[in-house]
């Protein structure tokens, strides 16, 4: 039994030391507390997201927020991994990583069990990621995502449907169609464009290159034109690199672009989006989006007043990540939207509703009248009335005032007068209308009063 | 520019190597997988808990999963802290662990403002917690646990409402009286008895000593005598050690006890449960609970039935956590519920659901007809129903399996005719029963058939 005691031994001198400075009450660096008031913003945001998702059939799934780190080695983007995973050794000495983002692990849950789900699966999420990132506007360490993915083969019906879930999220936020731009492209467009300049060039792109060169796209407009050529040359040779930013001009790209398939195809889905009401869509030919694991469609959603330039949130189609689980490819298709640049969306054009609490009743307590009023309250509970009962020792005046500073609307008092005759005064606090009820009516009588008020 | 290139090329010679060797599908060793059907038994709970914390007024909060260890070191239990947390470094070299429980948290919470915060408050949320223990039944690494807590000088009144809730949520799941019992103690009657005990044999206990002995008694089933003893010598010292187990006899500590006024509070708290309708509890005179801050009432809810030994659930009043940040104590009573006993609990009595899929309408399309399928969908979403829409390629009677096989109740198949008509034919796949319809009358057709079937 030594080891017990000595273990507790340490703990307690351990404990007599640390008693003495007091702790900060800040949250770890660059993540956020929610209070109930930022909760229920938090709240309305991903109801939103579950309700929409849910109404074009896609089902939930979950996962853990630990992740063998393996799992992000190869497909992830290079400066995710590198720079910013939360990566660190467990007690079993395997390497542990709290997840950067979730299309990884939905692919793993999708490989896991192929062979008994009924593709196509439509599947949606709303995990908690971790970045290492220096906090700033629209960007903290842990970060909730909407993520909807479509796996199977779906064609181009999948990229409809999932851009139409897109737009349709925005739309129930109430966003209309001028606050926002949904900016396409397509990676194929991209690497097309790329082999014919290379090879117009006399050179071949292999895979690693062509790779290499959309990694540094996706970061030009962080980059000087002197940054971007050195970057291009560095990667894929001075001669290759300098070859490809001196072919490509617009003119010369457009006219490439204009004979590939890939770009017939792509027009082909814009088209479609436009006959089923999507119109606030755009062909932004060089958007590339941070992840090696895009096969195909990318996109990204814009705020279109000028506020919030990053993108708000994006995703696209990506067919080979089965890979990393050795099997078969399934096409997939999706996108994830974060929760901290969408509110900054919403409080941008006032589309955050006011708080309202989702406590309809407050019972006050005037003298010992504890038990009867959780009696009366346990009776409004049954017929589904939330009921928030005084458990403190404040007088009258002071149990209504707090009952409004919880936003709460209606209010009884009870003392020993109502706990005899049944009978209670309702209170509507925000207009100080008020009511006679009975017990028996009381729930009724809340439901009518919401109506009208 | 030459480190952005560096690191690429190191990436991706890290990525050609890696590239050969396929991931495991296996999720992180001890945390699990939501897969569909998982997550509608892991909504059904949380969904329960929600929803009957919000009928008794409590407010959600949340906070991160990442706290910085020192938030740990003093008032978990040892247990805890040094051998089962998640703890690591950051890359600003700061200690961060992986909360085990939410305690720390609420509180810290409640002392970052507790200026503002109208007290009494009634607070609730449903985190994740990580401990690093050997996978078991009813243990594993990561488990979601309802917290609910009351903050605020509410005496009596706040332990009832606590064990009031802890009920009605049992209720909620389906749970009659006697399939569970709620053990209930009072720390301060233990530590009365302990200090009476000691100064009968001419000893006296201080903080830190009788501290050892309640996490020695919270371990006593886990030991043989001989080890209970060896224990509680090595805590305190051979001679106190020997004198509390050998006046420790029932009706020595009975006889103290009955003189306690802590014991006659105690007897009254149960007294007012039983007036509430609450009579599935017992006094359970050794009921520790392993956490250091526990200062008063504790609970520990077990399942009757045999086949859970460990409790499914507890909680207790801790009215001086708020010490950890140097400030004046706010009592505070509360307790956490762990979604996987819970879930045991519920499958051991037969008290989880059928899965039912939140899809309502499956739309299998017939040739060419998505964009027209996924219009009519539109329309039906938009009087709130939820639709999936056929994306793949294959023919009807598998997409009706399909349909089947997501537990999806109802389907329109749409051709062309569909379409030129507006017609529909409504299939109700259990009963394979039929109903032509029109596309305005079919969001109404199905709530009608809802309620018939």
């Amino acid at each position: 039994m030594g080891f017990v005691t000595a273990r507790l031994s340490a703990t307690l001198e351990h404990t007599m030391i640390k008693k003495t400075t007091p702790l900060s009450t800040a949250p770890y660096k660059g993540v956020r507390d929610f209070y109930p008031r930022d909760m229920a913003i938090f709240n309305h945001i991903t109801d939103t997201m579950r309700s929409v998702a849910e109404q074009f059939g896609f089902e939930e799934y979950q996962t853990s927020l630990l992740e063998p780190t393996e799992l992000y080695l190869n497909k992830t983007s290079a400066e995710i991994v590198n720079e910013q995973t939360y990566t660190f050794t467990d007690r079993g000495d395997r390497s542990v990583t709290l997840r950067p983002e979730m299309t990884p692990s939905v692919t793993r849950l999708v490989a896991g069990r192929r062979r008994e789900l009924p593709l196509p699966l439509k599947w949606y999420s709303i995990p908690n990621c971790f970045r290492y990132e220096r906090p700033q506007k629209g960007r903290v360490r842990e970060h909730w995502q909407l993520n909807c993915d479509i796996f199977g083969d779906t064609g181009v019906r999948g990229e409809i449907e999932i851009i139409l879930l897109a737009h349709e999220i925005m739309k129930a936020f109430g966003a209309r169609d001028e606050m926002f731009t949904i900016k396409l492209n397509n990676r194929t467009i991209l690497t097309d464009t790329l082999t014919r300049v290379a090879s117009d060039g006399g050179y071949e792109l292999d895979e690693n290159q062509t790779r290499a060169i959309l990694r540094i796209m996706d970061r030009k407009e962080k980059l000087s034109p002197e940054e971007y050529a050195n970057a291009m040359q560095e990667a894929v040779g001075a001669e290759i690199g300098r070859t490809l930013i001196d072919a490509h001009t617009p003119e010369r790209v457009g006219a490439i672009m204009a004979e590939l398939p890939s770009l017939q195809a792509f027009v082909a889905l814009q088209e479609e989006l436009h006959r089923l009401g999507i119109t606030n869509i755009e062909h932004s030919t060089e958007l590339v989006r941070g992840f090696d694991y895009y096969t195909g469609l990318v996109f990204e959603v814009f705020d279109t007043s000028g506020e919030n330039t990053r993108s708000l949130f994006g995703g696209g189609r990506y067919d080979n990540l089965m890979e990393l689980f050795g099997q078969e490819p399934i096409p997939a298709v999706g996108f994830g939207m974060g929760d901290t640049a969408l509110r900054d969306f919403l409080e941008t054009h006032k589309l955050l509703p006011s708080y309202q609490s989702r406590t309809t009743l407050y019972i006050a307590t005037i003298g010992e009248t504890f038990a009867g009023a959780e009696y009366v309250a346990q009776q409004l509970r049954a017929q589904d009335v939330s009921v928030s009962v005084n458990l403190g020792t404040k007088k009258l005046g002071e149990q209504i005032k707090q009952a409004e500073s919880l936003g709460i609307e209606f209010l009884i008092a009870v003392g020993e007068d109502e706990l005899r005759s049944g009978t209670f005064t309702l209170k509507h606090l925000p207009s100080r209308s008020e009511r006679t009820v009975t017990l028996d009516d009381l729930a009724e009588a809340l439901f009518s009063f919401e109506e009208h008020a």
